[in-house]
């Protein structure tokens, strides 16, 4: 059973505050689209995925309450606009409250108010199931493609992050093919980088990893390398925040550097994400524009200064992978596949709807 | 002038409290073998050559105060067994207390108990002076070639871990060839990891950088890579706990994956250390034997627990750096060599004396 960072019923919609992690497990109670906001902006929720599905939960909840009254239309819009305003950069929850809006007007021309209310609310949980049934495909893909690739009985992977139930509706991406594996009875060992300045394999991940009873461990991001070179690791996989239409990806900083040490070792090295996460208005890595974060993310630890005063820093968010790199091949809900071949496979996805 | 980590007049000692750094700057008195003891073991002095230092000062030190009585030799004797167990497994305060013992031993034979003292104290002070010349010298060659690789008129430098002032009896070594630029006036800048687990990067490099006033910029370990692309990065320069016959570098964890990304974006990546880190008895890195700890380092930050309770955690304090990547050459106080010249380079220096 993976552990369930969003908890949803019709009418009801709990999230595990993120950031009393590791230490305390506690569900929040998400009753309105200000209380969604709210868990967003604060990042008791965080990854892309899983911020988009919690606001748009929050307004299927208020919704099912009645809010709106004889306007739902116009409810929606400004629901959706404040969510987008919480954490404008993610990306997920700008394409899904377009999407939605666009549904909420065309349904708003042939249904009463009541039945609006009903195929939106529809809509948001139909997003939910997709988001956790893609993941599963995608963690099957990987799964599959790793384990043709070796003759042995198990396999080691080492990840980046965290990719998992906490950052998606649940199952996770990378963590989601870490998870096919170990239910397959796969899974020798996973190795887990804590993943420095904001921690989320340390916090995050190994509490997955160890809810979960997965064979974890944890290393800092510059062990990667020795484990590479003595821990047999049969695969590197991780997640995207972004993936260009040349197959080029921006992810987690430190996930360029894992790359190249996964092809100095001539270990495959994968990305994991729904087709949702691929851009393709952008033909190459050099297009995507690279968050810089404030110093304080690296100077100090759970508000305990760690650097020494006055240091310079500099803190990029994410780095960019170039496709060369990307060995193993990108796992989507769709299969898996060469960076050369993405956006054609992508583009045959959507011609074929 | 550089920070001084070790302040010592004849008969008095003082040692900076790398505990309290980078938040407190408290020099701290030793007075004798057993305050040398402790200074050591609760690592407010650590780096290899700093330790031997001090050990061997803080019984100079207490010989001046006329320790000893009668029989100097088993004082000194029992003064160096301890300080040994002190850190067993930095190896340069082994090698020292054996070179003093044999010293004192031939000197007993032929002075009085006060010429012995005297010798005695002689040859550590000799020492400490050795360390940081050699330390200049590391300084001065490894600029001088840097330099005569790059038209440009400055250059940036990547550094991990500490080893500067506060490493060695001054100067430093790695840290000593940024030092040498920066006073050429050839330094445009020095990327400083933050050196996980132990964060010596963050509180020590740092603190020596601004003290100093290197135009210096911190990153997390897994920012090296991009740091490689995107900020035209001069060269890599790292420390050495052990260089071996055959050129493979033992050194912090994290050395071995800024090799591999150095390599992988044609930077030339040298290692400095005074010959003697250099240990011709070993054939290759595969016969150093790596020190694990334990999982607290990563787990904990300052006592606070950051990772997830119950996980794994596999903590290797060091890596072995193939000498195939040590493409820029291996720094000592003798000049710059290729890893295949080492052996021949150490073994003429050791029958021309």
């Amino acid at each position: 059973m993976a552990l369930e960072a969003i908890r949803y019923r019709a009418g009801s919609l709990q999230v595990l505050n993120q950031l009393l992690l590791p230490h305390q497990t506690v569900y929040e109670e998400v009753r309105s689209v200000q209380d969604g906001y709210d868990a967003i902006k604060s990042m008791k929720v965080r990854g892309a995925p899983a911020i988009a599905i919690v606001g748009c939960l929050s307004l299927a909840v208020e919704l099912r309450a009645g809010a709106g009254g004889d306007d739902p239309v116009t409810f929606i819009r400004e629901s959706l606009c404040r969510l987008i305003a919480a954490r404008p950069t993610a990306v997920n929850m700008g394409r899904a409250a377009r999407e939605l809006m666009e549904f909420a007007e065309n349904e708003s021309m042939e249904k009463n108010m009541e039945q609006l209310r009903e195929s939106v609310i529809g809509w948001i949980e139909e997003m939910l199931e997709r988001d956790v049934s893609d993941n599963k495909k995608i963690g099957n893909f990987g799964a599959q493609h790793i384990l043709s690739g070796v003759p042995r009985d198990s396999v080691t992977i080492l990840t980046h992050c965290n990719t998992g139930s906490l950052a998606t509706a649940g199952y996770g991406t990378a963590l989601g093919v870490v998870r096919s594996l170990h239910a397959l009875g796969r899974l020798k060992g996973v190795f887990c980088t804590e993943t420095r300045p904001y921690n989320q394999g340390a916090r995050l991940t190994a509490y997955e990893a160890v809810a979960e009873g997965f064979p974890a461990t944890l290393i800092t991001d510059s062990m990667a390398a020795p484990a590479m070179r003595e821990k047999e690791i049969t695969a590197v996989v991780v997640g995207a925040d972004r993936v260009v239409a040349n197959g080029d990806t921006a992810n987690k900083v430190g996930t360029y550097q894992l790359a190249i040490a996964a092809k100095h070792h001539g270990i495959p090295f994968y990305v994991a994400a729904p087709s949702t996460s691929c851009d393709l208005s952008l033909e190459s890595g050099r297009d995507i524009v690279i968050e810089e974060r404030p110093p304080e993310e690296l100077t100090s630890i759970n508000g305990v200064p760690v650097a020494a005063p006055g240091i310079e820093v500099w803190n990029p968010a994410f780095d960019v992978t170039p496709h060369q790199l990307i060995t193993g091949g990108i796992i989507t809900e769709l299969g898996v596949f060469l960076p050369s071949e993405l956006q054609a496979a992508l583009t045959g996805r959507l011609t074929a709807l």
